[in-house]
């Protein structure tokens, strides 16, 4: 059995995809109408529109009973509610299970990472917790499209764990054991995403995103470097692979709040419209605090930022990343780099 | 004066991005039609649409009338055709004067870079010629949304003049002094925006697309660093940059025929309709050469090779690449970036 927390459409997704590797999975979250539909109905309407959801997959009202037997278990709460969710899951986790965050964000309190958060919160030990983050939409997910991830733990028999769990025929899991970089890659990119979607909302062009990006990708870099994680995630499917998902899909959350920006709207009408929640928005106001606290310089997630709770003109904001002073790209990488001495080919 | 030979779309974009910035500016091609819409109409109707054109452009039938009195020299002729024609006007292009490559791709017959070609066919020295590449869709430029671009050559001076005949308010204009990797860059994205346009063809999802991309830049990076270029070119603009732009804009040319592909027309019928040339369809074949003597792993640019050329169904060839072996991610990241040795964070 494995209980998954959390029944947005990512947790959802994840069941689905779990029930059809064979497993059972049982749903639960703070939404007693959601967990009614999937009993009762087979579906999960809010979340997952029309998908019709595996017999195998079922809901129970209180944690408990979702946990009791569970060999695994899967945390896919935004990230504001992790820390509340699991300090009520902790004691009915049953020993010396995994559990696997699936949620991707920054406690927006603390600015920490979600495996901190779980391990904390939910009095797990460390070695337990295992990160998955990707390239993942989870409307793709859910219909089957082709689609690959990362997981990441201190273990690699967790992680290893978690693969097996995951893997499908149009599911490819890899391990990393990068975990900083694996949880850090899934939480900045929606801030970048932010910006990809207010170029596009603004009517800005696709030379001018494919640079608000490429630039982006560099910010994480060097932020994730400066806590503690390798460059080369960022370049792999957690980093990189999960930004450009994330920045040209309309079927992304965190860019959709963007688009709606740039097209001149004001975001508490663009988060009702979407009736869900998009990390990045919390998450901006976490890594303009770690980012500080690192000295590090984010000038693309400082004006999401802006945008978002500073008044700054979306306009304005693209405008300013796109006319900084000329000078060498080189040097702005090795910069962006963290100077990591990349040897010359 | 600036001659611009090549008066396709990019070649047009930059001309009419070089006469707003106050050059005169002359145009070249081989097609007079096209020469004559520009001199007569101030249209270039083929390629730029309804662009209206500068009165500062104008065009002649004749190379060396058309390079008479030139102070730059920009170079936009699809790359099956620089040879010929920098033969045949090396002896007219004004001494001294610069050489700017605007044209992405390899020689169809030896895989050299089209500085390399440019420099040996044109009779001019290496050390005068820049190349300008980056994630710049001509339409694009045309109608001024902002853009930035990359400037690269053996001399600092030359670059230096080269970022000032195209800097403007929209246009900006970096450099880097790694120019095989910025001509790799424009090169080897075009094979990859096939792919990724191969992708959408069949209805694949944003995550196998993102997973393509990021193995694709991970192969451009292999291949880019086995050739003598450095790892950071590829991280940035005229690398993961134009990697971006050609992939998911229904501008590029690139995608578009990979979009075809995927959705099961001809090649032949895809490029009748394009009515212009695709790079990518040729630096498919010099890519693959370059990788072989080079002992270099391709495996999409061999995929999109084979649906190209081989006959391969374009579902397998995606669905062939979503297949490998489960494996550490970050393993697989050191082999792409050929164990630069990028420091631990």
């Amino acid at each position: 059995l494995v209980t998954v927390l959390g029944a947005g459409s990512w947790g959802s997704a994840l069941g689905v995809l779990l029930a059809n590797g064979g497993h059972a999975v049982r749903m639960w979250d703070a939404d007693r109408a959601v967990l009614r539909d999937i009993r009762l109905n087979r579906r999960n309407a809010r979340y997952l529109r029309d998908a019709e959801l595996p017999e195998s997959m079922d809901s129970a009202d209180e944690l408990p009973e979702a946990l009791r037997g569970a060999t695994l278990v899967v945390i896919a709460i935004p990230a504001a509610g992790v820390s509340d969710a699991c300090g009520r899951a902790g004691s009915h986790i049953p020993a010396d299970v995994s559990v696997v965050s699936a949620t991707k964000g920054l406690c927006p309190v603390t600015g920490r990472r979600m495996s901190e958060v779980i391990s904390d919160c939910a009095g797990v030990a460390a070695e337990r917790v295992v990160a998955l983050s990707g390239p993942n939409l989870a409307l793709e997910v859910c219909a089957g499209v082709p689609t690959a991830t990362v997981v990441s733990g201190p273990s690699r028999e967790r992680m290893e764990e978690a693969l097996r769990y995951f893997s499908g025929p149009r599911f490819r899991v890899y391990t990393n054991p990068d975990t900083v970089g694996v949880e850090l890659g899934g939480a900045l990119k929606n801030v970048i995403a932010i910006g990809a979607g207010i170029n596009d909302g603004l009517g800005f062009g696709d030379n001018t995103k494919a640079t608000v990006l490429t630039r982006g990708l560099a910010e994480m870099t060097r932020l994730g470097t400066a806590l503690g994680a390798r460059a080369e995630t960022f370049r792999g499917l957690a980093g990189l692979g999960d930004l450009i998902a994330t920045s040209v899909s309309a079927k992304s959350r965190n860019y959709r709040v963007g688009l709606g920006l740039g097209r001149g709207r004001a975001l508490a009408e663009v988060l009702a419209d979407l009736g869900q929640v998009a990390e990045g928005v919390s998450s901006a106001q976490a890594v303009l605090r770690v980012a500080a606290e690192q000295g590090v310089d984010v000038p693309i997630c400082r004006a999401v930022h802006d945008v978002l709770f500073g008044g700054l003109d979306p306009r304005e904001a693209v405008a300013g990343l796109m006319s900084r002073e000329p000078k060498d790209e080189i040097e702005e990488c090795a910069v962006a780099l963290g100077n990591t001495g990349a040897a010359r080919g």
